[in-house]
């Protein structure tokens, strides 16, 4: 190993203007590859960020994707702005001054990293197309090479997005020792068969570009220009959304911006489209850009759900994952297939589906980085603050629960479950019977569970698992910055992604009147967990029976958000005998039952069908 | 003009199948183009089916997409089955039995129409890219020469998908006197940037094939195979849905086809793309696919709502629109911008967004064929019979108000109203209630119409506009079957398509307790009409009063569907008193008020807070 550059890139990258701040490690002694070829040696370019501490445990390794290289962020106010600038740097969500960031070019890229541009010393010219087939786990064993030369055991964190996603999850499945947290953004298990497909036209316009030369160009010709701008039209088209391409160019779509181009230049998106392409031509190379999409092509954590979670099993780290809801090219449906697989496999993982407009490119652009952003920084933040919580003695009702969570205090936004709870106390009188209820150690899935406030108390105490569901996307962001588990989803789609049995108890408080489907999701609830906790507002209390029988108005349900009859949140409306009848009807047994009087903040016995306005049940099978 | 087909497409059309039952019509003399050059000449190749009625009144024109051809449904038992067989034939929704269906090959085109093949008599060799620029509109104006030479005045309708339902639009705007129907499938008023991006990258890879030879490549060498094998690929990938390909390719994706191609086969996708790239490059033309793709891309009914409303002003027809959920090439959206316009110029106009997982393809599909089929055939159906009803004398509450639909009884499940109705008479009483307070000969809008009950019973009185909005699409199917104007639409996602004031009155029966959003509904019930017109079901009525002062139950709201409190359609609960409240709050003046007790079949005018289940208001600002 030495730390000298054999890698002389102003020779064999061609056009590539060099990255100033990108540092060259070689690897002499065969590199062995999946495919059973090896390469006599190996360079990495990287370029690095922050200071390593003492304990060498705050180093977040990047993945970039596959046009990226090693210059993610400027290094000074100089300096270009790399890919992910936006992200990366001092007080930005990977925090340059908290964190030692190490970025790579990967293994087959073209800037600086061992790729087919490189040398190949057994003929002194170029690999060409006499690179090896590459693999994300080669890519990934060649990064962790790096990570270990710089002498770091452990990395706090993999980050990376789209290929750089599944070279994240590959760390966190080939090397589970290795991180305590993986962040695997805009990516999935394996392309869909349309992702794949566009892949392969892209290719084949390369492969048949006469230019292309058999992929031996370099010491003549242009090489197949048209060809990688083809590819990276397609690909230009997959990373955008149909909305943010018709934003940028539908109202002026007849009008062209006037650029010098062999290509056709008739709209506005042919001109911009011939624009991205000529200038992928030159600084990208065509050997890589087949290698290393054929790496991506290749990668495949599994075809079932099963074989998914097969591959995820060996993981220990702390999961995010994240989706954009107008990425088609890695569509959300597949990063919720790598959660249900986490989750099928007791793995600690946070999902949030981040609303966007802009496609896969989502991840890479400012629009909605104070989602993501907050995520990954939520997320890197409580990555060893989590493992160094002291285990609380058992406090029901605490009041201070959030004194100990790791992040400051949430907005004043985030503090409220929609829908709005009508205690004003920042600590709600359902909430306290719940915890009493919940057995001492218990797992525990909270089902709508707001920015975390149950979770949060039960977090005081030794509970074996602690996961919450919740739909709306600032909660889900506050629940990450507060530690806690939790998964972006929509309860009236089910809880599928739960095993029977999964959880000691499921709790619902509050929600199940503002649930369509209420039979189903009380039916997953015992389906997953051993017991369940329902609380919901009594249609029976006194108040309300008079204002309908003797007022003649609809019963006004305030608990559970809303105030009139049109706007409330509720859609269903039950008394407890309501309930006791459809827990018969379903052969539900009712284990305990807690009944309030909220305005009055006290507990009913006295017949709490009339006298209740809340009852909390614990419910089994 | 003459019969004589003076096109031999044996010499020009390359490796493609001659069309046996393909007839040829050459008419001499220039035929002016919109680009300001002209055509010496034209030929039409086209073939027919069925037979014309002696009025010359039953003649359907059908216009193919990109890659089709005049052949659209088999001749005889022998003869290869067309495109379109599945819909056109002999008792087929396009009944040949009962439509003189005439199918031309477009202008530009490669099968036997004057296109880029074709020789130009200028040079006694093919036009090849001298072929000047083809408009949707000069395609048109050839299919209406040829419409004309057959003898026939007035077409009963025009149908057409993708580019083809660009043509049947133009039809309607150009020639509005020349058709009674138009029916635009899977179509758009212009291309999205996205599928626009699709085309530009399409022509780069065939305009830079170096066997393109700046299109003379008839006299030697092969062709643009590799180019137009490219864009043909990439066509296919648009023509699919994510999920039609994930079924097709997901489960065997590392098991290609063994197919002899030069491009990548290896993965399934790969080989199907390359098999369908090559078998394109054996019977399509490169010149005509680059004409005809421009052509589409050209096409432009406007960038706003208004230029599109000004350009669908002139037509007179009727219209059915269907797109299909899955398709993302001419997205739902589209369609629907479509509709908004034809609505908000007050044309008569169907629109079915048929569920399917088939993509743009799914028009061309046996899969939906049940819907969009049967919707075609019921529009087609509809088209003379409609103006043939005769006005019929106003007939409160009619009981045979289907005797004079045109079409025969509906099937049983679309003959009631989702939710279901506690009625069991086919005839409703509040429908009857409702026709009474509609004055005569006022334009009415029901929303949530559902098979078009009372649509069908206004219809006996003399209705200056009878328009339904209905969510379901069997129930959308069966209102077209009936000859309705029907709009597929959500009624919470507000009525945006209509104007203020376009309606007189705008009814919403049984459908109010139902919709989230209320006040939205109401409001812009109240802004499209100038009354609006409410029935719902009252919380106040006795027996629901008691059902909880006295048992302590969730009233049960049976009208508007369902039975228990969590599984009713109903997700809002209100009393007549607090509708009246609400109407306050709002500033909403109350005209008229019907109060049923339903169950004694009788008008309720003592209390009907208290003794009525069901009330009908009649509502204006």
């Amino acid at each position: 190993m030495s730390d000298k550059s054999v890698f002389d890139s102003s020779d064999s990258v061609r056009h590539a203007k060099p990255l100033p701040y990108a540092q060259h490690v070689t690897f002499d002694g065969p590199f062995h590859l999946e495919c059973g070829r090896h390469l006599p040696s190996v360079t990495v370019a990287h370029e690095t960020y922050g200071t390593l501490s003492p304990a060498r445990d705050n180093a977040v390794l990047l993945c970039h994707a596959i046009s990226g290289d090693s210059h993610v962020a400027r290094h000074d106010a100089e300096d270009d702005p790399g890919w992910w600038d936006i992200a990366v740097g001092p007080g930005k969500p990977i925090d340059t001054d908290r964190y030692f960031v190490i970025c790579p070019n990967i293994l087959g890229g073209c800037r600086g990293t061992t790729g087919p541009v490189s040398v190949n010393p057994a003929t002194g010219g170029a690999y060409g197309p006499d690179f090896p087939l590459v693999t994300i786990g080669d890519i990934v064993k060649l990064q962790r090479q790096l990570v270990k030369h710089l002498g770091i055991e452990r990395l706090l964190a993999v980050v990376g997005g789209s290929l750089g996603g599944q070279m994240a999850m590959t760390w966190a499945t080939r090397y589970p020792d290795e991180l305590a947290g993986c962040a695997a953004i805009a990516t999935s298990p394996r392309l869909t068969s349309q992702a794949l497909a566009f892949d392969v036209v892209g290719r084949n316009a390369i492969l048949h570009d006469p230019d292309y030369d058999a992929g031996r160009y370099y010491d003549h010709g242009p090489g197949p220009k048209v060809g990688l701008a083809i590819a990276r039209m397609l690909g230009h088209i997959t990373y955008l959304s149909r909305e943010s391409m018709m934003r940028k160019f539908d109202a002026n779509r007849f009008t062209p911006r006037d650029i010098a181009t062999q290509f056709e230049t008739k709209f506005s998106i042919g001109s911009y489209l011939a624009y991205q392409g000529d200038r992928f031509g030159e600084r990208f190379d065509a050997n890589s850009y087949i290698t290393l999409s054929m790496a991506m092509d290749l990668f495949d954590l599994g075809a079932t759900p099963e074989e998914l979670a097969e591959s995820l099993r060996p993981s220990t780290c702390r999961w995010l994952v994240i989706s954009y809801t107008s990425d088609w090219l890695f569509p959300p449906f597949q990063s919720q297939q790598i959660v249900d697989a986490l989750v099928a496999e007791d793995k600690a993982v946070s999902y949030c589906n981040v609303q966007s407009s802009c496609g896969h490119d989502a991840f890479l652009l400012p629009n909605e980085l104070a989602s993501y952003g907050t995520l990954i920084a939520g997320f890197l933040a409580n990555l060893n603050e989590a493992s160094k919580l002291p285990p609380v003695q058992r406090l029901a009702g605490a009041a201070a629960s959030d004194a100990s969570a790791p992040v400051s205090p949430l907005p004043r936004e985030h503090a409220a479950h929609r829908p709005t709870s009508i205690f004003h106390d920042p600590q709600r009188l359902d909430y306290d019977s719940i915890v009493e209820l919940i057995p001492p150690g218990a797992s525990v899935l909270d089902l709508g569970c707001g920015s975390g406030e149950l979770l949060s108390q039960l977090r005081q105490r030794d509970h074996a698992r602690l996961v919450g569901i919740e739909l709306d996307e600032s909660a889900v962001v506050a629940c990450v910055q507060r530690g806690l588990d939790v998964l972006q989803a929509d309860l009236n789609e089910g809880l599928s992604l739960f095993a029977d049995g999964e959880f000691d108890v499921v709790a619902l408080s509050q929600t199940l009147q503002t649930i369509i489907d209420v039979r189903r999701v009380i039916q997953e609830m015992l389906r997953v967990g051993r017991q369940a906790i329902v609380s919901f507002p009594n249609l029976g209390y006194h108040k309300l029976r008079r204002q309908l029988a003797e007022e003649g108005r609809a019963p006004l349900v305030s608990l559970g958000g809303g105030s009139r009859w049109y706007d409330t949140w509720n859609v269903r409306f039950l008394t407890i005998a309501d309930f006791d009848e459809f827990c018969r009807d379903e052969g539900i047994r009712i284990h305990d039952r807690v009944f309030l009087d909220t305005e009055a903040r006290r507990r009913v016995t006295d017949d709490p069908n009339l006298n209740a306005d809340l009852a909390i049940l614990v419910l089994s099978r």
